[in-house]
């Protein structure tokens, strides 16, 4: 855990830290050379020449709510033709992983992926009808869900197509459209459990429908078992209500699950003995095997990863000869916890261990890295692998492919390579035995 | 910790479940009536007659950087006349804690306090300048800072005239006003100590001066030990580059310490044997004793706690009698980690334990519950206390006020009292004995 101070970092008193110091070569970590105090003296941004050191800023009262700096404008969600399925409305929105810092994505950055657009629901008209094997049918206001008690967890929410475009051979050269059907947040809800003790739910009851209300009626079914254990209907992100595209004012979160079935704008749980057999768990989000048969019932994200920097988008074209440079990557598991993240240079034939980074939390996003020396002219294969306590490792693509074959577009996760050129430009390559 | 299963979670199977089923009572939960299948069939959002499930929703293009649901407009940052000492840059806009969630603050709404305005900093312009008492000086990029071996963590900051208007009575009937000087997020950056390991700092220096590139040139001294400590140079604010108004691209960040210290914009990192004694730490930032001396160089935001639901802006007008609602609150503190928070229902004579929720991390905004049956006619006077890990409890408004007296604006963190009236209507009241 980031936040509590390891007993190495207890122990460095100041006496330890002068013994340390200088062991590091700023050349080497900062990529710089020192500058002369004439140099400082010549420095603009120091010597106060700046054109924003020398006005007055925006009043406090410039943006009562905030937005990014002008500077940040390329950081943005993003979309392309070749994943807008005909309209930008069944469609996706990708996050921008590759400029993600830490375990939180920004409510603006957050992905979004709908199948009828975004839905811009009214929180007065908003009704919440949970129904079917219940001893208390009801219909919520939102004000009366909210008045559940409530529950905030840190979890991912991952498309189970992220990188199901990648079974025959990368098709994007970057980071971003490839793993970037995913982000994470703080949700605060409540437990479904909760309100099913007060409800009463009947002994006979094993599957749920959740059903959206937007236009596409988005409809999944949810054994019971996943609703008593961790399932959440959330009002929360990251400290203030949903966005209208995750579902404002209410969604479902099955922590770790796939991401549809996470349905948003939320108007109906139904109980009942047999599942529903939807279009969008039948005709959509099955995997179709080599046999011609499909897998159907499979929900978790399983243990997954990349690497974010470098990446094509964060190319090492600039890096010295020498130079000592973090590589930082992203892991993550819906069956349960981040126990370690292994790093290839060569493509998954050698790994060495990367060390995990700040919280380590269940079906969450873990960050993960490993400080690299940079050889200019060498040509490597960056491949990074996670385990989870749930006892699972990343398969490569040929252990993948030969049970799945290549037709099933969702539960792809199998591990990635970036080539690192001997420039320093990052491409997206498949390695195959 | 909220996403670890506690045993008692881990011991509910689905027989222990139906078991419990129907404990607690609908009405007194969720405040309402159950509804027949008529009143289900003539509900329009139920029944599919809603505007938003009738028509295609918005592209995923149409926000590639998301904004809040309209019907939000009320949650900002707010400011008044009050606070803004003659204008509205050398002010402050503060968050609305009775609409937080968790203990993620999203960047949009993250208080925001400055000397001279909020600076729009180009971050190819920018530099940061290390130097005095070190092996090395230099002047670093941006790009060359953020090539230090980053870390994450979650962190209030909060500033110290945080409900320092109060110290007489209460002056706003409002809890974002009271308390609201403050939010948490997840920063990344780089501890100091590494950069200083890089350039090597002398044995002699005690004191480093941090220094803003705004007009404000907001400078202060912090004490070396502290640097060595967890002092951090951020870049990045919950997955996302720092807001203009939080310093971008970079800012100091002490945690737990003063806001003010945490100097935005920053510029000018300088190592030395003495303090600088800068204006905004002598004139300002200094608390006056009754003895009419000042007691300076303390730094820490010391335990703290409030109610945030009720609160003047979440009365409980509408609660039936016998409804069971859950009273929510925050508590903090720069000196460690909260072991607990109690609640007084009679303005401090009494208190029971309330429960904390979901992360309990150092120098963090901690969240606390606890489930209160409501009696229409009572007259309640509400009252938190938090203590940490650092031995510390919140004093008595009487306590803090017999040593302090009322003339320091600083280092409030006596006890807080909301009076909830027969009618639920809450009012900000201050008791003395």
């Amino acid at each position: 855990m980031d936040n509590k101070k390891s007993k190495e970092e207890q122990s460095i008193d100041r006496r330890d830290f002068f013994r340390k110091t200088a062991a590091m070569s700023v050349t080497a970590l900062a990529g710089t050379s020192l500058l002369s105090s004439n140099a400082m003296a010549d420095d603009p941004a120091i010597m106060n020449h700046t054109a924003w050191g020398q006005k007055w800023g925006d009043p406090v009262t410039a943006n009562l709510y905030g937005v990014p700096s002008a500077y940040e404008h390329n950081v943005t969600r993003r979309n392309t033709k070749l994943l807008a399925s005909g309209n930008f409305r069944a469609s996706i929105a990708v996050t921008p992983i590759h400029e993600s810092q830490g375990i939180i994505t920004p409510n603006g950055l957050f992905f979004s992926r709908s199948h009828g657009g975004t839905a811009h629901v009214d929180p007065n008209e908003y009704r919440l009808m949970i129904h079917g094997l219940v001893e208390k049918p009801i219909v919520l206001t939102l004000a009366q869900l909210k008045r559940y008690p409530s529950v905030t967890r840190t979890h991912f929410i991952e498309c189970p197509a992220n990188g199901g475009q990648e079974w025959r051979g990368p098709q994007f050269n970057s980071v971003q459209f490839a793993k970037g059907f995913m982000a994470s947040a703080e949700w605060t809800g409540v437990y479904i459990k909760t309100i099913l003790e007060d409800l009463g739910l009947k002994p006979e009851a094993q599957w749920m429908l959740a059903e959206g209300s937007d236009n596409s009626k988005m409809g999944r079914t949810v054994p019971v078992d996943k609703v008593l254990d961790d399932a959440m209907i959330v009002w929360g992100q990251n400290g203030e209500a949903l966005r209208p595209e995750q579902g404002y004012p209410v969604r479902l979160l099955l922590p770790g699950w796939e991401g549809n079935l996470c349905v948003k704008w939320l108007r109906r749980l139904e109980f009942a003995t047999e599942p529903w057999y939807c279009k969008e768990e039948t005709s959509k989000y099955t995997d179709l095997k080599p046999t011609g048969k499909a897998i159907q019932h499979f929900y978790a994200n399983e243990v997954n990863s990349t690497v974010v920097s470098p990446s094509p988008e964060i190319p090492w074209t600039d890096l010295e000869d020498g130079a000592v440079v973090e590589i930082e990557g992203l892991a993550w598991s819906g069956m349960g916890t981040i126990t370690g993240v292994d790093l290839s240079f060569d493509g998954g034939k050698n790994y060495v261990e990367a060390k995990l980074k700040g919280l380590v939390l269940p079906k969450s996003w873990t960050r993960w890295s490993f400080m690299h020396t940079y050889k200019k002219g060498d040509r490597l294969l960056l491949t990074s692998r996670a385990m989870d306590d749930a006892g699972y490792i990343q398969p490569t693509i040929d252990e993948e492919v030969s049970i799945m074959g290549v037709e099933a577009v969702y539960h792809r996760n199998a591990v990635e390579t970036w080539e690192v050129t001997k420039t320093g430009e990052v491409n997206h390559v498949q390695i195959r035995s």
